[in-house]
């Protein structure tokens, strides 16, 4: 049953190499002070910086930085980033980076002006803005969270081993517009690339994986599915295939932009698993979540056999015949594993530095989520934590 | 190969029974003067233009009408109303009807203000606005165009003998707003609920015959087939189905608002041949694309065979397995052809008045374009439209 929602996405995609030309047609609509923020300086050595300081002058605006946000952005850097983009009184947020830095730049965009604490309106009380909001513009180097186009910002908060995202539920959160040149990612080491590839697919199935109905997001869903398997097996093999990555990065961005959970409930708590594991180990966010699947999928299976015996056939070709449905859908969560091992994706959580005496620490830290085909039980968080070291 | 392109589409949807209360949200953003526009009176039956009217007066507008928007709208229609809109010095369209009504709004959206005769510059030399527009806004009640979230708008000229389509670039022509309620649909005769099913498989045929690649877009439009394919099999049984009408609905939507379009060429010549049809006989306007359908396809299948074969594999389910793959091609087109008959379309151009007569006519009416696998010429118009006699 496809229920009730609304959906409105306004932000601007410019796609295809040399796109960051079109910062041109956009910047001229923001006021001056503009605040550029990015992460660890490989902007500074693949020449990206340079591009978009230059066309920032040239487009007359005063720039201050916000350098060095990390791949789980703090809440201690977010603290930072309000101070400096409240000197600089900033008219626009510009994210050139990955989806932690467009993610930082939408939690700066309603912090900067808030009077509250940000961490505690927006991140424990699950607020929306209540103070003017900065508009915020992406040029996006790295690809899997589809922050450039959705209004969600995960912040981490390392003192209570805390990572939550909030959407907001306001359109203007979303990036403006967002600057996507595939070749900017193909300079990404194999890890974050394959890491991103597994954000893209589990946001999709965080997505699919509910209800038992024959909603068209479920459909569309299926289809970025293929796609990205496909074009991650070419990109696993030469990750200079320009059309492997140009797919890879235009899924990333349907797979999250709210279109395919329209008229769905949803529990993300793969999600919820890995970002927890990502408290307490900062790995790298895609590899939380990889490490955490097998078991959640392998445990919540039973819940929602009919749609997991699904995803087998119209995701994975699996053939039916001669099959139990159980025999089917483990089928389906099989291929899913083999892809994952050749495209060399950590599978346990212990390789992510996760010790058993952890367990509770991140069992503690995991939200626990109701939409899907199962509500866990805290048991139920142990024992999928433990089955995935 | 994903070309460069950009995408934006910023209306915003609501989807369900009851939608309409939206509206309450939307029109303060707008001025005090509404043109409320429809077409023959079903609205007046089933209560929903009461229901506008009644949220109109309720937000203090002044509403002037325009009634009678029929289903191929005229050039003539389109004078009559710019002059209705210039008398009633509006602000905003609201179109309350299927894709013509809303296609209608769109094209006095931009010939209100306009000093040309919009004929000549919209349709016949394909220029953008250079005045100020309206905005509109729409509320849908028949399902198949996509009009409620594109930026086109056909308009027949009878004395030329000519229907055309200008997509506008600006995404500001594109409804701000869209109601879609899919109980407006269920009242719907036959005939029209299977037209318009088949405007939308046609919509997303248009733009994914073209192209050799792996392009995600095409991934997007099989799953949007599956779910179409599947819905419409159920309403096709069951009318009053509100899950698979709902379904089609959404379906409608993305299968024509750019979405699967982007990074591809395409050459939408079954509209161009369907369209020319209509021009001569009036005829509804997915029936036209069925009409023509078989002959086109089955002619430019040897062109590209290769997405032929993929769409009856990925679409229809066929078996490749000791099939050649112009087998496997053409039992794709059969499958398809099996299902617009079992939903009972249009599959002669004979049947919907065409005479033998007027085949060199109607090949003068179409439009001959670039960008899918072969590129018509005369001959091969005329020995289409003979086929599809």
């Amino acid at each position: 049953m496809l229920g009730n929602f609304s959906y409105c996405n306004p932000t601007k995609l410019y796609f295809g190499e040399g796109a960051v030309k079109y910062l041109n047609d956009e910047l001229p609509k923001y006021g001056k002070n503009v605040v550029l923020i990015y992460g660890g300086g490989s902007i500074k050595k693949n020449g990206i910086y340079d591009e978009v300081v230059k066309i920032l002058g040239e487009n007359g605006k005063n720039v201050a930085e916000i350098a060095g946000v990390m791949p789980n952005p703090t809440l201690e850097k977010l603290y930072e980033g309000m101070q400096i983009a409240r000197a600089a009184k900033a008219d626009f947020l510009l994210a050139v980076g990955g989806g932690s830095v467009c993610d930082y730049a939408k939690a700066l965009s309603v912090s900067v002006h808030c009077e509250q604490d940000p961490w505690e309106k927006y991140y424990l009380r699950f607020e929306e803005p209540s103070c003017e909001t900065l508009p915020v513009g992406c040029v996006l180097t790295m690809v899997g969270t589809g922050s450039e186009m959705n209004a969600g910002a995960v912040i981490t908060n390392h003192k209570a081993k805390l990572k939550i995202g909030h959407v907001f539920a306001d359109e203007k959160i979303m990036p403006r517009f967002s600057v996507l040149d595939p070749k900017y990612t193909l300079t990404l080491p194999h890890y974050q690339m394959v890491a991103g590839i597994y954000d893209i697919f589990n946001h999709i199935c965080e997505q699919y994986f509910s209800g038992e109905d024959d909603n068209t997001s479920d459909y569309i869903a299926e289809g970025l599915m293929r796609s990205l398997i496909h074009s991650s097996r070419i990109a696993n093999k030469d990750m200079q295939d320009y059309e492997a990555r140009s797919n890879i990065m235009w899924t990333a961005t349907w797979a999250l932009n709210t279109l395919i959970s329209r008229g769905k409930s949803t529990d993300w708590e793969v999600h919820m698993l890995g970002q927890a594991v990502g408290a307490h180990t900062d790995a790298t966010h895609g590899m939380t979540l990889a490490a955490v699947s097998s078991a959640y999928y392998r445990h919540i299976m039973p819940y929602g056999l009919k749609k997991f015996a699904r995803f087998a056939q119209n995701v994975w070709g699996v053939d039916p015949s001669g099959k139990t449905e159980r025999e089917t859908a483990e089928a389906g969560l099989a291929a899913m594993e083999d892809w994952m091992k050749e495209l060399g994706l950590v599978m346990r959580i212990s390789e992510l530095g996760v010790k058993e005496d952890m367990i509770e620490g991140i069992a503690d830290s995991t939200l626990i989520m109701e939409g899907g085909y199962k509500v866990l039980d805290r048991a139920e968080v142990v024992e999928i934590l433990k089955e995935s070291m």
